[in-house]
């Protein structure tokens, strides 16, 4: 690990730690909320809660491996002998990136074949996703970066294709009250899975050294928050409102 | 970090521990609650011990922080080679303060559209009032601490604002029993949060060294406790009466 100022070893490590709060918060959100919704919509809620659950044990790790990868004495900070445990991201992303997706396609509400098939093509279209940009993230060269990173943006051009045009049918049949919102969550998907890239690719567009691990920390925690963590909030929000609905509908009929 | 005497250090490193204890209970009392409410207050009450417990996670890693900063034998204390890690306290409040206005906002049951507007704004407000406050913390004169303490004030006096005139229409159609709770809980905010800005500047007018510290740890301490403890007592009494005042008019209909 390259060296580091205090401010910046201090700045990550805060930011981890206030990540592991967040998630760790939002999980129990999520399954409080659970018993505020209808029973379709309960399987949504705990999946939500788990993603963020996986989230903040991976948080705590990592925030425990980077305070590990240093010595602070007076001021200055050194690396360690242990390097900082950069994989723990990629583990957390294999098995949340697939979920998130599961969470949206429960929410929605589609057919149960629907949501089978939906959910497998997607889970592992985001698996194969973040596992070719691990490569990439361990790579020492930058050309090691773009190919292995040029590699995973086709699954996931692949999923924005399939949120926004193998979906929006299912988006049309949503309740009126909640339509907005199943729209704005796939917005959030997109646009915050789209912010990965951008920061993955800041190691390999000259940031260098010390600033670069900075960008790089905190973009992917900020990231991960807006995809979890709101992201979260948009899928108990819609199941709330279909929740309402579908009683709404129960009652008149 | 400046000498200190070891009854400062230790009354500090006991105030940390009783806090902690406070709040880790306080969770527990609103999450017991949340069956006691109606469909209705249930978010409030999670959220209200959400704050609690984002509190209690906080105040148990700065009362680690605080015992590794200093060394102690045969009953003297001295600073240690790790500095104290004041940032838990921002990081804290970046998350709950928010939170506690969130909270506030949903026990008082407005319209859907009311409630999501005036949970972003005072949200946002919040988050800026207390990430406007942090440069001043950290900085080494007392300028520094004048300069961003009076940009923090900005923020702060909107959200008086918005509490004491934008929520006035609001209070008069809270029913008669929770009048005066959500009356004292809006007081309560604005009294425990202008405690802040007063152990912020003793940082700023002359107070220094172990004595500053001392005031501004305990004093912050004490504020916390008002401002989210006691504060979420106010909350779940008022979602219990409210909830009672909903039953009865649901009788009389």
């Amino acid at each position: 690990m390259e060296t580091i100022s205090i401010g910046q070893y201090d700045l990550i490590y805060n930011a981890f730690s206030f990540t592991f709060a967040t998630m760790a918060a939002a999980t129990l959100f999520f399954w409080f909320g659970r018993s505020q919704v209808a029973d379709a919509y309960k399987t949504a809620m705990t999946v939500t809660g788990l993603v963020t659950a996986i989230a903040a044990y991976h948080y705590f790790r990592i925030s425990e491996s980077w305070a590990d990868a240093f010595v602070l004495s007076n001021g200055t900070v050194a690396a360690s002998e242990i390097a900082f445990n950069d994989a723990y991201r990629y583990v957390d992303w294999f098995l949340t990136v697939p979920l998130l997706l599961v969470e949206l396609i429960l929410v929605m509400g589609l057919s149960r074949q629907e949501t089978t098939s939906k959910a497998i093509r997607l889970g592992l279209l985001a698996a194969l996703m973040v596992g070719l940009g691990y490569p990439g993230e361990i790579s020492d060269t930058s050309s090691g970066r773009w190919l292995w990173g040029g590699l995973s943006m086709i699954p996931f051009l692949w999923i924005v294709y399939e949120l926004f045009v193998g979906l929006s049918r299912s988006v049309d049949q949503q309740p009126e009250s909640a339509r907005g919102l199943v729209k704005a969550a796939i917005w959030v998907t997109v646009l915050s899975w789209a912010f990965y890239p951008v920061v993955f690719f800041a190691g390999a567009i000259g940031l260098e050294g010390s600033t670069a691990t900075t960008v790089v920390q905190v973009g992917y925690t900020i990231a991960d928050i807006i995809a979890k963590a709101a992201f979260g909030v948009l899928i108990f929000m819609i199941a709330v409102r279909k929740s309402e609905a579908d009683m709404g509908r129960a009652k008149t009929a």
